[in-house]
């Protein structure tokens, strides 16, 4: 491996968690769009996995160190529980989810380049990605001023100061400027709008809210939430597709809140270069559209016993949840709740130790007091 | 009254909500900060509290249409009810929120001015309030693309289909270029911090979710939220000061979350001129500080009946709670119970036919589903 050594300025001189993060894209062609990342990836370790036919050969540019899962190395490593990983989807990111050994995730895809700033500067999305992470969140108290612990803001008057240390921060969820991360229907009807607008914030999901989170651009702390990030059962053969990365977001963002995790969205940025094609994307999403509106009440309204100190325990708890109450919906969720289950136990044969690392992670039913 | 005509591009022709909105100010001094929002404030009409000695004359520059009420109008207006307006301090602004007739507000302090956004243009701050109010909120799932409602925005891939109507907007709650809103230990810690950070967006503040509202540069629907916009007790005889807007924000939150409605915060920003004193501050705050520690867990945890379906039985229904659970933490808080008694006591004596119209305004514990 070489590292990289590049003239701009944005690029940390020592980058950061250099030894402790990989940075995991799923793909199906050649990554010829990490030339553009190379003076702010090429210091990290990749993990690729490869979706779809693994007898294809993808090309990686020079200088990346990187290791490269298709799907016959799924298979071979996870044996009958590779079924709790989706074929032919980009949901089957979580594999390098399960397989990394570093503390934290950068996962982005390889349709998302360099965005610049209002001033004209590339973003170095990962930094960005790794302050938030490094700084607590505050999802018991909303702050009118966006990110408190950002260089040139704070707690504003009325802030209760016994929440100003915050907790630690599980999710950082970035966003996408150029094509804007719309379902189906919303591609048909609105074909040419672009995300022009730059907000320049970071903010805390509060605490009881839940979001849409998009596997475009996205890290986190893999010791302290990685078992709750998974993509669930899409692509070939499951009824439907483009709902992995909401229900990892559903899950995680119910599990951070009972465990007093924090979880961020905004910045950084991505230039996301180009639109799925809607049709498509409707045949893969509509049952989920339709599904959706019960899984929302039923995220909204899930409980977890004091019992669950650990993600593991969390997730379990949730897929027997899962099982009882949106079995109805349709039986996919029946089938989705024993992937829940494989998907634990999977990730725990593959993570021995970081099982019980995680029980120190969160405080259970973290309240605001 | 005469009406204002300007060059200025960011002046609407036909000015928005003209006759149906008043801007409410509060003072102790001559209102020459308006000559720099004449080209956006003439049109509308004021009302202008006065703070403190009733025998001191406010001069108000030429071509504003207003009314000024000092304590010797509230006291006479309101006779013994008078008791619930705080006396020598901004909290008095409440009465002009009673005493207007319009249906909407916009409230702002006479050291705020007009701010410009990154191009340099002026910001109309009304306009942009208005625009606030007019659009809905989405307070049960958080958009990462912000308000899905402007344009150029929309509802993210993964937004439930079903809460894509939102609900309507009661309050827009604006920033602060320059002096940011912090509280004296702050001010203390950070004599020289400034806010220069632009974020151009507008975000419902989640359901569930408390914030520190900012009385400095605010706007409501009076005939929707009006009753709960009480700034309680402060200033002279009290023993705090500067919780009167927190306090605000905090009951309105609670009903708007339990009748259904919305509360955005983010843009408009104006220029706060000056910080306060944060030694004159400090004496204000310390009580307040100390007490919100057991105010905030009580917010976050009050539950309203179903039986509250107007804004005035959910506010009497929060000062008997107020009453049984804060009273402990000092008998202030049985005092303000009280005030806020009289207080809709008032509002009703002064608004007979809006109380009849806030019924229709909710609808009450307003779910995801």
């Amino acid at each position: 491996m070489e590292n990289g050594s590049s003239s701009s300025s944005s690029v940390p001189s020592t980058p950061l968690l250099k030894d402790e993060l990989d940075i995991v894209i799923p793909t199906i062609r050649n990554l010829d769009f990490l030339e553009m990342w190379r003076p702010f990836f090429q210091p990290y370790h990749l993990i690729i996995v490869q979706d779809g036919d693994p007898s294809k050969i993808i090309r990686v540019p020079d200088g990346f160190d990187y290791e490269l899962y298709n799907r016959n190395d799924i298979n071979r490593i996870l044996g009958s529980k590779a079924s709790c990983i989706s074929f032919k989807d980009s949901a089957c990111r979580c594999f390098g989810f399960m397989i990394s050994k570093k503390k934290y995730i950068f996962t982005i895809d390889d349709d998302c380049f360099v965005a610049k700033d209002p001033s004209g500067k590339e973003i170095n999305a990962l930094e960005q990605h790794i302050k938030n992470l490094l700084s607590p969140s505050t999802p018991f108290f909303f702050n009118t001023l966006y990110d408190p612990y950002r260089e040139g803001a704070d707690f504003v008057r009325g802030y209760p100061f016994s929440l100003r240390e915050g907790v630690p921060t599980a999710v950082s969820h970035g966003l996408w400027l150029n094509i804007p991360d719309y379902d189906a229907p919303t591609q048909l009807v609105k074909p040419l709008e672009r995300n022009t607008r730059y907000v320049d914030a970071v903010l805390t999901v509060p605490k009881g809210t839940l979001f849409p989170m998009c596997g475009m651009n996205l890290a986190f702390d893999r010791e302290v939430i990685g078992p709750a990030m998974y993509f669930g059962l899409m692509g070939d053969g499951q009824p439907i597709g483009r709902y992995d990365d909401m229900w990892a977001g559903w899950c995680m963002k119910v599990i951070c809140d009972h465990l007093g995790l924090g979880v961020k969205t905004g910045l950084p940025y991505i230039w996301h270069s180009k639109a799925s094609n809607p049709f498509v994307n409707l045949k893969k999403e509509y049952k989920g559209i339709y599904w959706q509106e019960e899984l929302i009440p039923f995220f909204q309204t899930v409980t977890l016993p004091k019992e669950c100190t650990t993600v593991q325990k969390c997730y379990l708890e949730l897929s027997k949840q899962v099982k009882a109450k949106l079995r109805k919906v349709d039986d996919y969720f029946n089938k989705l709740a024993d992937a829940m289950v494989t998907w634990i136990e999977a990730w725990d044969e593959l993570n021995p130790s970081v099982n019980a690392g995680t029980a120190a992670a969160g405080k259970p039913n973290g309240a605001a007091k």
